[in-house]
């Protein structure tokens, strides 16, 4: 029996099997795998523990893998458990949970998983990590779980990597997939840590931007100076600054840096169309943190400028008095951090340089500039015609009955990124998350037509790949 | 005997009791009157009564006034002393000093006063409050001293108003001179809280440039946003601080803000000439904190640019992330504090109301601004026709040898402005500091040389007004 054939029967199992899939999905959730405090180390290795477990018992070469932090979960289906079929996946997925404060904000206890009604008639999982990614994670689990059990075997040659830092940097994992390419090294990635565009609307998340971001400290007397004795004659590095990084931006939004948007490429006339079709409002995207009208290049949509276009924002700035009242001080030195999203093959490396010598060039006498490095890395994307993503997209629109969005993210998931330049494999990102899951906060929440649903979509998504 | 006959005899008599000045400035400056700092209120009280002592025993009716904060020495010379002679005159110091820290940096105790010998030869008093102002109002007491000494009177219907918080603001002072105003509205105030030009130079100063001191503040969404998700699309009030700030000033350095100049006069060519003389250059000035190109209009002397040109600063600035590396995170606000010195009949109400219409005028949309108004208060200036000025300037020069400098001070002081505001009075301001004095820091000092031909020139200058 195919893959494709076993379907049907496989989403009937996956129905029949709801209630069980909650109970062990409620068994994680009540593990508390909080990675950012240590007090919780043990939990952690208990939730790795608790994932390899369950995945030997399906069919996995299991193990829980130590790192200098929380380990790492791998299973790799079993050759007879596949029977050599194609392609070959890596899903990607963490264990791991932000921390729970504000406790007392909680309507249920974080850790105690439960099942409620919203006023909505919406029926919803809470707790910590119901979304984040235990919840997500599970979708993909009792997918291969359902095939399992209606076909004897997991339907491709899958290996699940389960990671427990995701919540705190994912320091080490970035090292164990170097070390593990061998094995790691496959014909596609699958991860599902994103969202739905819309409760009704299936999404497939096919770029990520990149981030390029710098420090810039602007320093020009050796002390701070009095602004009644000095004012007019030394160089103040706030007015420099702010001389420089205000002309980062023309009146239409642009970013002026020379160079900047080399490597942007314009998006397909079908997929822009698509997106345009989405119609997003700025009153619904901008309205929920009190504000307006898009600020980025005029002439994109709201869409592209936060997934497909680059930008260049001021993420922090700091320079002489800024207490109570008034002081009379020219600083000695003013700092700003400035960060770019990137897209298409925006080269970091050059974008660096290029706001090194966009700002060098604009030094008056007296201002010396000193520029720190922190993170570089280029934009991720899966290719337009990638025959995954058609067939992910033919499954997600068969499950939800209607067509999946694709859309770039603006955010940053450094390992995807990895995935492509380390093991040269692209990403399918297919997630259930809503946007009101409260994620990170509390009270989060999953749907259990997202868990459902997502469990079915994943069942559909392996089926047309194995074809 | 008229003032200026016994003017020689007087001037003998500072010579010859100049170790006996030097003795009742040492009791003065053991006293440790530091008024920002309420464990010293008693030693600022002993340090008042002092003053008052001291006055009453040469012939002036003195009082310690008391204020919310530290008393006011106020002594006025009996009229019988001074035989209804014109002009009446307020003298204007303070008995109060800056804190001592940190004390590990003094080489000798701060309230042990003593005379040490330079590797140049100069001979300097080494102590906190040596110069300012302790030794710097003692000049004036002493000269008074000496005409008592030499003709039994005092030289002038003389007012002294010695105060106890010019280093913590003067919050009294205003108040107290409002609330007087009959006994203290004379024809001319004097102040002996300035510098040299340099050792060999006496200077007047004629002119102090006023100022306003604004907080703007620039908020757009409600919260920090995160700028993967947000980028592009959410205006970014450190964008827009940026954007509006780095246009105040064009690239020759003049102020953009329109109507910005306007009261600024043009210096008579007599005045821009002796300026010109005095040759400041660059490497001189600038060249003691680590720069080197003036910053100011491009079209001006650098002295000018101090002393009589108008300017506008970035005093502080902060929005954002600020700490250690890097967070992606576009603010909800930004803060600047932003001052303006004024000089002529600059109005400082004109310039607030033009720099928030400045700030208005460039918020793009989803930015809103508040302000907040601290300091404002107009430039203040000798006429350069001023009949003491010519006076104090003669006499300074038969003291030095040399032409008297008059020159525009850079910073604010005040009271100065209210004696003129309030009063009705002009102030010649004539000080012997030194740009070396180590004022408000660890050593401060005041030359023998400033001390003695300082009181020598008070002498001089009180004989030349009487005339």
């Amino acid at each position: 029996m195919t893959t494709s054939q076993a379907l049907p029967a496989v989403l009937a199992q996956i129905d029949a099997d709801l209630d069980r899939s909650l109970e062990r999905l409620f068994d994680l959730l009540r593990i508390q795998s909080i990675s950012t405090d240590p007090a919780y180390t043990q939990q952690c290795r208990k939730a790795a523990q608790f994932v390899a477990d369950d995945l030997a018992g399906m069919g996995f070469d299991a193990s829980v893998r130590p790192t200098a932090g929380h380990p790492i979960v791998v299973g790799k289906a079993r050759e007879a458990e596949t029977g050599g079929r194609a392609p070959r996946v890596l899903f990607y997925g963490h264990y791991d949970v932000q921390p729970v404060d504000p406790v007392d904000l909680w309507e249920v206890p974080p850790f105690s998983p439960r099942i409620v009604t919203q006023d909505d008639g919406r029926r919803i999982i809470v707790a910590r990590g119901a979304c984040d990614d235990k919840g997500q994670v599970m979708t993909f689990v009792e997918a291969c779980r359902a095939f399992k059990s209606v076909t004897g075997q997991l339907p491709l040659p899958i290996t699940m990597m389960i990671e427990g830092e995701e919540e705190c940097g994912s320091s080490h994992l970035f090292g164990f997939v170097q070390d593990h390419a061998d094995e790691l090294k496959l014909d596609l990635a699958l991860v599902c840590d994103t969202s739905m565009w819309d409760p009704s609307t299936p999404m497939v998340t096919t770029s990520l931007r990149g981030l390029v971001y710098e420090e810039v400290r602007i320093a020009c007397a050796d002390r701070d100076l009095h602004s009644g004795l000095f004012g007019g004659a030394a160089q103040n590095p706030l007015r420099v600054l702010s001389h420089i990084l205000g002309v980062m931006h023309d009146e239409n939004g642009r970013v002026t840096i020379p160079g900047f948007y080399e490597g942007v490429h314009e998006l397909p006339p079908d997929v822009r169309s698509d997106l345009a079709s989405l119609h997003l409002a700025p009153e619904d995207f901008l309205g929920s943190v009190g504000l307006k009208v898009p600020a980025g290049e005029k002439d994109r949509m709201l869409i592209e400028q936060i997934a497909t276009r680059p930008t260049a924002e001021i993420n922090g700035m700091i320079g002489g008095y800024t207490g109570e009242g008034a002081k009379t001080v020219i600083p000695a030195q003013a700092t700003a951090k400035v960060s770019f999203r990137l897209v298409g093959n925006q080269d970091p490396q050059k974008i660096r340089g290029a706001f090194h010598a966009f700002v060098r060039e604009r030094l008056p006498a007296d201002a010396r500039v000193e520029f720190r490095s922190f993170a570089g890395a280029p934009a991720t994307e899966v290719p337009f015609d990638h025959p995954a993503l058609a067939k992910t997209r033919v499954a997600l629109a068969a499950e939800w009955g209607k067509k999946a969005v694709t859309v770039g993210e603006g955010g940053s998931i450094p390992i995807v990124g990895d995935f492509k330049r380390v093991l040269g494999m692209d990403t399918i990102m297919v997630g259930f998350a809503l946007d009101d899951d409260r994620v990170h906060s509390p009270n989060e929440k999953y749907d259990l037509t997202s868990f459902h649903k997502g469990m079915r979509s994943w069942a559909r998504i392996l089926a047309a790949l194995a074809d």
